[in-house]
């Protein structure tokens, strides 16, 4: 089909996700800066397509570094971590993916430069690995939620493409029609950056999934007239409590689903929960470029000299959450018992 | 400042609203069928304007009708009327304004033809006078609902580029700062034709009146953040039991401002009230083309080969108004009785 993030000949390869769907390109970057900058500028987006990215990025920077001194290595390995990790505030995915890298080399103070390096891309290709084998899990436990013939709304795009394959929400879609249930999509746009209309529409139709496309204000009305059966999306981060972060407008779908009786699902993996933070007020918000706002395709459409804003996520309090789908299961409420159980499995 | 809509030289003039605020242009048209070509095209829209730019097509219609036999013209009226009552479904302004023409040609049956002429561009002129001094009335009766310092969100354009001149929903957030009141604006930029980016947001700059622009989906964020205080919108419909259309993304709202128990508040004339409808449900809703949402500028942004639904409005229930601004007064709960009574005042 296609490949989101790769490791090869001692590259990372990612398919330019902000031309899709109109061309489908791939760059290949040769040193870290050059993923850290793809990470920043959404060459590459999605929670878990950011982490194993940033693991190859930071696998990257040790094989090209040219310390021969360990200790000099080390020093440079700080700095690849630091640039990686101030690309993109949110997604969690990308700190979880640069600790491991950071636990791999201090769990491996004895080997020669050399051998760590080695080590350091061996581990980067099992992260990316893992998290298609991640995906398919929730699919699985995710699809047991949905009904035969459903349409499920969701929001940005949660799903191959935000991920190593396969996907998280649209993980669950896959995961429930591989057991039969023939479940539809309705895809907001999601403004200002259109995953939906260019990533999420795009994939589905690869896989043959029937997809509708609408723009983020319509899924009040496709809900009251009875369209949708059930919400899933998927998070950049979800506090110890359950309450959840994703891209701007996801909060809207919750409350549009509790007003309509609809349930709100979450799909995302464990390294997505970050138990360092109490609750979603810790989370901190990207603000991006207002001209993702002003402008389209480069051109300007907003008039000048008025304020503009440019939230990239919101969060969604862990009330509106009907269920939290992960590798390891499906949790409910009460959430704070709920995910501190999953890590103990 | 700028005209929206205007009788000159016994042509009709209009500002295009599609490529607003980039360029300020403004149409000259010579036939009743390039009136209606305007209307359907999206030149004109706002239910009140569509209105008035109705009743001067009418008028222009009759003014370069060729027949001097009077049964012949008349004939040639109903052609008209019909090509003009056929642009736009929803927006009830249009048909309100098409019967206020034809019941001035069946009130004159006696006038000669040359004489029937005058009399309807008379009234046509008198429609787009009658249409700001009402919104004048809107303004100032929904200003008193507006406190010192408050922030409103709108959707859509329903400004003065929505009507004859100032407005019914930022009619209000003009009698409210004419006032005293120093209120500001949050508007949705309004998918998918981007009415609030264009529109609102421009014609706000050029009055001076503090405007921030968001994407449709921040709405419920910035509820969240407590940056909201009300919401005032338009309305291209009312039925007579104050279910209320406007424009796709309404009903969103609405839901929004009551989980965040915000005032939701409805600004449009009696021209836009439905007696003939017993609620939202005998609304139609029209679908405009999928182009809007999966081109941008001409150019194509969605894949080819999906599903796409272009509802241009939405209806919002009753029960979430927490008022209807007229220019007689404000109606509240219940609202069939209240808006029985306008008509009768």
């Amino acid at each position: 089909m296609f490949e989101i993030v790769e490791w090869k000949n001692n590259t990372v390869v990612m398919i330019d996700q902000r031309i899709l769907p109109a061309k489908e390109v791939y760059l290949v970057l040769k040193d870290y800066n050059a993923v850290a900058k793809a990470i920043k500028d959404m060459v590459v987006r999605g929670a878990p397509a950011i982490g194993v990215s940033a693991a190859m990025g930071f696998a990257l920077g040790a094989l090209k570094a040219k310390q021969k001194d360990k200790k000099a290595f080390l020093r440079e390995l700080k700095k690849v971590s630091k640039v990686l990790g101030a690309t993109r505030p949110t997604a969690v995915n990308l700190f979880w993916a640069l600790e491991r890298m950071n636990g791999v080399v201090e769990a491996n103070a004895d080997l020669s430069v050399d051998a760590l390096k080695e080590r350091l891309v061996q581990e980067a290709k099992t992260i990316h690995k893992e998290d298609i084998e991640i995906n398919r899990s929730i699919g699985k436990n995710g699809g047991k939620l949905l009904k035969k013939n459903w349409t499920v709304l969701t929001h940005c795009n949660a799903g191959a493409l935000a991920t190593a394959g396969y996907g998280t929400a649209l993980g669950v879609i896959r995961g429930a029609n591989e057991a039969g249930k023939n479940v539809s999509v309705f895809a907001d746009e999601t403004r200002p950056f259109m995953q939906g209309t260019r990533l999420t529409a795009w994939e589905l139709k690869k896989d043959k999934i029937d997809v509708t496309l609408i723009t983020d204000n319509m899924a009040g009305h496709m809900m009251s007239k009875g369209l949708i059966d059930a919400v899933v999306v998927g998070s950049d981060r979800i506090a110890s409590n359950g309450d959840i972060a994703n891209k701007i407008g996801t909060y809207m779908v919750a409350v549009l689903a509790k007003e309509h009786k609809i349930p709100f699902y979450v799909a995302a993996p464990l390294s997505t929960i970050d138990m360092n933070i109490k609750d979603g007020t810790e989370i901190p918000i990207e603000e991006r470029d207002i001209k993702e706002v002003t402008h389209f395709g480069g051109k300007r459409v907003a008039p000048t000299g008025i304020n503009v804003l440019n939230p990239a996520f919101d969060v969604t309090p862990n009330r509106y959450v009907s269920g939290i789908i992960t590798e390891k299961g499906v949790v409910t409420r009460p959430y704070r018992a709920g995910i501190k159980k999953l890590f103990s499995k």
